[in-house]
């Protein structure tokens, strides 16, 4: 049907739903008017860039006005920024899993509620390249946790559920098809190591805490390098979980 | 010597140090002249709150002026948000554990470099209260993970380090004595629950995902009471661990 599935019996048997770190609700906002006729969403760190990349977009498709004057649609938090261009939803998470994971679970809600078809969900975000030249675009075919395993752990009620995170593999060599007509930076197919940390967790020297040596964090990175990694960020494994289990065509 | 102390012995060999998160550098700021004297850091998750509590403390302090043209300190990125007013800091450290760590390294540099002394750092945030009265203040002795225990998991080059997640316990009798001059809210000492999800991490049953019931979710619920929980956030382990580590005076 092309719907977004929100998993949660529970969801039927409410009277209202208040998406509280968007600032929205079904009682409070027409969701289907606002937001039934979304094809695309994309996400990613900064508010700012959010908005830019709205504003990008708002250019691009040609739509009237000159975009500078678009309203956050969550202007009533600052926990999250949303913009919209024409078919396309530019929303702001934050930093690290459990902020992207509240946006998310939110955002899926949103697109349920305004009985949205055929979404396709994109985040877009700076990284650590991993022995690739600086500037690249790495397109995620699989995030794969500090371990370089392809599996998200999400704690339900203490215990530990183990979650898929593989991406939409037609939409990773679609994006990698776009590419090939914009020569200004390399773009490639690569794994993504998703950490909770950007320090330590990275292998970072230059944190308040650093217990290793600079020889033990190459080492790390090229084990990384040989497990198919090419980027380093800190979203991309609960990403691809939710959006796998809920039907939305994800990539990173 | 109430020093704050950076466990990395890179940071000496060093020609600059970038707080890149909060804008900020050893070369491009006189960070002892802007922070030498700051004696108390609080911090919490949202930037417009972070604001009002720095206002607050200026009208407290009976600063100069109305406190209302305070400058973020921090303007030159969306990450965070740093107000000051006399020797209090403000900051904005964003949702979750690895949201709040990235600030926290970089404040530990700060403070490091500015040469601050004997410096008391208190998280004050919302969180949700565990068979206490709504509005209530939990001033937290421990920090638990989602399985209660008082420890802090690390992951540091792919490998788990862990941490103690103990705050300082004449702070938190300090804070409760305050308490005691105001009778607005009631104030208890207890243990702090920290999860990595909102939603099915925290027992809720209006996720995008729910595979549990509310008898399920109670009885988790009641578990985390009866090991000592009073209420439940996303940040206070990593928040106890790394002040621990580096010799900050801690309470959340």
């Amino acid at each position: 049907s092309g719907l977004v599935h929100v998993k949660n019996p529970h969801l039927d048997t409410m009277d209202e739903d208040v998406l509280y770190h968007l600032d929205l609700g079904t009682k409070t906002h027409n969701l289907p008017a606002m937001f039934g006729d979304i094809k695309f969403v994309c996400v990613g760190g900064s508010p700012n860039r959010m908005r830019a990349f709205a504003q990008f977009m708002h250019q691009e498709l040609g739509l009237t006005g000159d975009g500078e004057e678009l309203a956050d649609i969550c202007a009533g938090t600052d926990r999250y920024a949303m913009y919209r261009a024409g078919p396309v939803l530019s929303i702001s998470h934050g930093m690290g899993i459990p902020s992207i994971s509240i946006m998310l679970h939110e955002l899926i809600k949103l697109l349920h509620h305004a009985k949205c078809r055929d979404v396709t969900i994109i985040r877009i975000g700076t990284s650590g390249g991993l022995g690739i030249k600086a500037g690249s675009v790495v397109v995620t075919d699989m995030a794969l946790d500090s371990s370089f395993r392809p599996r998200f752990e999400q704690v339900v009620l203490g215990d530990v559920v183990v979650r898929s995170t593989e991406l939409d593999q037609d939409l990773a060599e679609e994006l990698l098809t776009c590419s090939r007509e914009i020569s200004d930076f390399p773009t490639l197919i690569g794994h993504t190591m998703c950490t909770y940390d950007f320090y330590e967790g990275q292998g970072r020297l230059d944190g308040a805490l650093c217990s290793f040596s600079s020889e033990k964090k190459l080492e790390y990175l090229r084990r990384a390098y040989d497990a198919g990694v090419r980027n380093i960020e800190m979203e991309s494994t609960a990403f691809a979980a939710l959006c796998g289990l809920c039907g939305l065509r994800g990539e990173s």
